[in-house]
């Protein structure tokens, strides 16, 4: 296993992050060694299996190994009413400071979908602006970069209120780079208004995350995400966008995919990059 | 079975359309007979069991039976290429003479998702464009109005690259009233942008659909689709702004779900009027 920081800026997976959702199976070390075997310098991490490790020793680990954290997932689900909404802020308050702890380049937030039993749309959306101006100066003080995740309105019900793009950099205008926009192709990729809300978010998109919108979609839509070339999204097109918006940032693949999640750790990976250096 | 135009105004279903997909095991006779049963004033067709029927023995059917023809489903297709193209535009000066025929409300265009193996949604959207500049001197001709379908993203590369309001609206703006827009609850219930579209739409407001929303999606997407209130769709309120925009015309249920499919259509008729009148 080599952690040997061998590559120009010309290596394919300079800026490439191997989010560990797309390893489902690994914790925290094993999602580590193989980004190192691999080459890979970034990774995205998720609180669950770091809390697995442990807090301490994965900041410990992700220091030794030399990756930066492209990501932390995930804090949001701010669209619970009374006292959920309270546990809700709360243990966002908890992920921002794990962001922190691991030098994350954002944390991830998922906005959540409406609350049991409510139609009310527009309520949840203000929910998270509520939930925004309660998290930015907990967030500040600890230098952590918020980033709203705008989810394709097939999780609008269930997933996130926050349909586009634009509607997300709306949630953005009051506050500075502290607050920003995660830009993810499976997303975003319909949206007629795409290339002119990239260009209108430019700094503030703090996070590139990629993967596929395949079809048919899979019987469970939580896990309908592709590798990259194995579906509808022009990468090329779509990265091109993002870099003009000025993005310089690392590109997170993350992959919700019960047939990848079933395969080796070792050909995903391997998959991951060749399809990264040929379409993206 | 009582074909008596007996509903004052306020009669639950003096605006109330059937969508003959809602019962898609029943023919044209059928279907115009289940809404006879029902004191249902006007129906949607589709073109497939029209032409089972004969389009002019359909016609003929339509006349005595007093019915109103809200929508005939449908037009579009437009996205394929070269020879493709040109018999989607056939195909569509057929549909519109159908239309003209049924005195049908609209014609409703699904637009279709991308080519094979292309990934260039652009594309596929200024095909939309180049389709309507070839249609719609021939729908005036015949006094036919076009109802351009945006499309939940949901199926953006597979069935309509036209995925918002606001873009169907743009595509109306070069034409007169021949050319408007079909609202259909499952398809925009989401949009941020949804009051102020509407409202920008007014009499662009050529037919609005209802369906639901419902979680878990089936594993068929394309049959994803309830009987308004077993989903998250908030008719009332979307009703209001359709009928703030200035909307008076027919609301048409149409549901793609192999459940209600396999049902007593007389049973899902009576449910759905019951629901039409609680939520709608």
């Amino acid at each position: 296993m080599s952690n040997a920081v061998t590559g120009a800026s010309t290596k394919p997976t300079t800026r490439l992050s191997l989010n560990q959702k797309t390893v489902n199976s690994l914790g925290v070390v094993e999602a580590v060694e193989l980004c190192q075997r691999h080459d890979i310098a970034s990774i995205g991490l998720w609180r669950e299996p770091v809390a697995d490790h442990g807090l301490d020793a994965t900041v410990e680990l992700i220091k030794e190994s030399g990756l930066r954290v492209s990501s932390l997932c995930r804090g949001g689900w701010f669209t619970a009413t009374g006292q959920a909404f309270e546990d809700a802020i709360e243990a966002n308050r908890r992920a921002i400071e794990e962001a922190q702890a691991l030098e994350a380049a954002c944390l991830c937030l998922v906005v959540g979908g409406l609350p049991d039993g409510s139609k009310d749309l527009g309520a949840a959306r203000d929910q998270v602006r509520r939930a925004l101006e309660l998290l930015v100066p907990y967030a500040v003080d600890r230098g952590v970069t918020l980033a709203l995740e705008p989810m394709n309105p097939i999780y609008a019900a269930d997933r996130g209120v926050l349909s586009t793009l634009g509607q997300a950099l709306d949630l953005c205008e009051p506050y500075g780079p502290e607050v920003g926009v995660m830009v993810d192709s499976f997303h975003v990729w319909w949206d007629p208004q795409l290339q002119d809300q990239l260009q209108r978010a430019g700094s503030r998109i703090v996070s590139y995350q990629i993967c596929d919108w395949i079809t048919p979609l899979p019987a469970d839509t939580l896990l309908a995400r592709g590798m990259m070339g194995d579906g509808h999204i022009d990468f090329a097109a779509l990265g091109q966008l993002v870099a003009e918006a000025g993005y310089t940032g690392d590109i997170e693949v993350e992959i919700f995919n019960a047939d990848i999640w079933a395969a080796d750790p070792n050909q995903v990976v391997s998959t991951m990059i060749d399809r990264y250096a040929a379409l993206c």
